[in-house]
């Protein structure tokens, strides 16, 4: 397919929505994908790239002249625009910035202003305003009148005299209502109205919270200047959720069309902390070798303890990220949350410690080992439930992102003290 | 607060959204959130249940007679009443229904008969469907003079004589175009119709993908039977990256609202299965109990490899997971990401391997030894990298949801493979 029949490739891919000409090219290889696109240079419209994934947009800029991206650029809407300029080195940046028409300029120019992830980067300013002493009839003529307002829009914003929002109407209800009737009349004066600094995750659970369509975006003084649409928060729904997992696992963003060697460095970096925290784990059987060499059964049994903990640590600290991500876990309930999250861990523990003490005992007819595994268990399970919660929430009260750091501390607690406990229970009650 | 006064307490919750009535029930103690309830019940409306998490609405729902939980049930869109219903038993579900009024039963009933977790359940039947012979003019006629309509959509479906789909108007279109035009030429032809039996997950990809606000739901003969709006599909998006993370650790859809018996037994359930991989994992080592017994420093340093390779085979795991969720890893891509993964492996093992070795080496003036943990550290890597792609790949082919069962795969190889390596070459290669 590839080699050779451009007209045959542009013929199959014509009819697709350019998200799904997007994902074709992410699908492909990077040399398929230069081929692909100068077969399909056509089709390559704005909407193509802002569906695009950061790394193979990337890729795809790159080859690109300054003119061709601000062309590109000037098709989007502002978020979309923002997103495409945001990622290129300063020089180009600019360099593609005066290629542009000067008020698409000023507009991307004034997003990208505000901090990056925040409500200033995610808004468009395409978006309806009018005042309150319209009627719904008024509306529809302004509406229809002016033919360069935004076309993608689902509620119209009533702002006063100082372009301030009063309230909002969404457009279902402006077609059921008469023309004569006022839209002070029809609108709802309450509304969730996003600060353009608030945090893009932040925004994200207004939205999910209060099931919003589109939301107006206000500056410090109150005053409209941008609306969020929820197809893009679905984006960011989608990234935090999965960045905690990804974090977590210390595989970066996770991101499968990331440049190799980009890959490498991250997941390379995680391993050497953790190969620190393994070494410490490692020290703390070190002072046992002696207990080994006399019984060399401790070194079969230990890895169990350890590893349990390591799990049920794990666990504990999957449910409390997440719920710190999602705003559960607050102030008033941490107590709640520590007692419950303590309470578990120790039917798991006794649950585990019976079950691998009894099996111990009676597998290798000692039941002092036995009792010393089972204990080592349950004081392990404790550990691991008490560093799965406190850990992610010490880290998140410290503003560090719990789920980047939160494993390495857990699961060193959980080594050192799996080792720690078995072997020195081993050692303190006269195993060997 | 609680204890006492209702009238304070209602004064406070009374100007609160339902979303945040419902969150503040969420946060309370299971005791005083019936003292809560008592007190505000007039505030304690459909929108306020619809918000709840499902475990604590049971809680209040089972405090309810069926006549109580049909009023509520009327009062909702037929998707938060089906949610409201799925979860009841099935006599105490008869008893509301046949309190109902038989349009909403009926409506509800024909909803319960899909399947769970389908669009049929999510699907709301409130929307508007019009014929294409109609003009701008004579669709808001007919929105306005109808007073029993939805009030809540967001597009118009265009249908054909046999109620099928055949375009769509978005509301901003229709408000900005003159009157006497014919919808058929401000319509959309090309949209995303929903199957009533796709999976909710699917569902939710496809908004996602096509940056939907509404769509239709069509039944098996194409026939438009209802429409999904983007607030129920964000619910979705979110609760579906939370379970990748939650379920790859084990902990059951870690709701923290969850009776603490129904945690312990998921979590449990899941420790006992990595108990069986752990204890497969120690009688691994102890084949190799006389080489430890000669030479105990083998039980310190063991578990470096072993803990290691977990942790790159997390790493891995976690990248692979969130690629099948989100649809990113199909049949076409799948070679180039092991090779990719491999390669990844590759770099890090021998990164590892090289640090761990010569450190090794140095600190006890043991070449061979530094050799041997270094070889196996870079074995082991290569065998996380592997069972990491490989084994959730595995799995969804076999239509096994990754998320769940990689993990003890996983780590069961890189624990095995982990002691077997840098003990066996110990041996092997005459070290002890």
């Amino acid at each position: 397919l590839e080699a050779g029949d451009d007209g045959a490739v542009y013929a199959l891919v014509e009819p697709l929505h350019p998200a799904d000409i997007a994902d074709l090219l992410e699908q492909v290889e990077a040399d398929e994908r230069s081929a692909l696109t100068r077969a399909i240079s056509d089709l390559m419209g704005s909407e193509v790239f802002a569906e695009l994934n950061d790394h193979v947009r990337e890729a795809l800029v790159d080859e690109l002249s300054a003119e061709d991206i601000a062309e590109i650029a000037e098709e989007m809407e502002t978020d979309d625009a923002v997103a495409l300029l945001e990622d290129l080195e300063p020089e180009e940046q600019q360099a593609v910035l005066a290629e542009m028409e000067p008020e698409e300029r000023a507009a991307i120019e004034s997003a990208l202003a505000y901090p990056e992830e925040t409500a200033g980067r995610l808004m468009s300013r395409d978006f309806i305003a009018v005042n309150e002493q319209l009627t719904v009839g008024e509306l529809i003529h302004y509406l229809r009148d002016n033919k360069d307002l935004a076309t993608e829009f689902w509620e119209v914003f009533i702002v006063d005299a100082h372009y301030r929002p009063v309230g909002t109407c969404q457009l279902s209800w402006i077609l059921r209502t008469d023309r004569h009737i006022a839209l002070s009349d029809v609108m709802k004066r309450d509304q969730t109205l996003i600060p353009v600094t608030m945090d893009q995750e932040e925004v994200a659970l207004r939205f999910q919270k209060y099931a919003l369509i589109s939301a107006a975006v206000v500056d410090e003084s109150g005053r409209l200047v941008g609306q969020i649409t929820v197809d893009d928060v679905v984006h960011i729904i989608q990234e935090e959720a999965s960045e905690d997992i990804l974090r977590l696992s210390g595989a970066g963003d996770g991101d499968i069309n990331e440049p190799i060697l980009m890959t490498v460095r991250t997941r390379l970096s995680w391993l050497v902390v953790n190969l620190g925290t393994a070494i410490l784990a490692s020290s703390v059987v070190s002072l046992f070798q002696d207990a080994i060499a006399r019984f060399a059964l401790l070194a079969v049994l230990m890895p169990i303890v350890s590893g349990m903990g390591g799990n049920a640590g794990t666990q504990t600290l999957a449910v409390v990220v997440r719920a710190i991500a999602t705003n559960q876990l607050t102030s008033s309930n941490t107590i709640r949350m520590v007692l419950r999250e303590l309470r578990i861990a120790m039917a798991n523990g006794l649950s585990l410690g019976l079950l691998i003490g009894t099996s111990t005992a009676l597998l290798f007819h000692n039941p002092h080992l036995g009792a010393v595994i089972g204990a080592a268990m349950i004081i392990n399970n404790l550990v691991a439930g008490l560093a799965g919660i406190l850990v992610p929430i010490t880290l998140d009260r410290a503003n560090v992102d719990p789920a980047v750091s939160s494993a390495v501390f857990v699961t060193t607690a959980t080594d050192v003290m799996g080792f720690f406990s078995f072997l020195g229970l081993a050692v303190a009650t006269g195993l060997v």
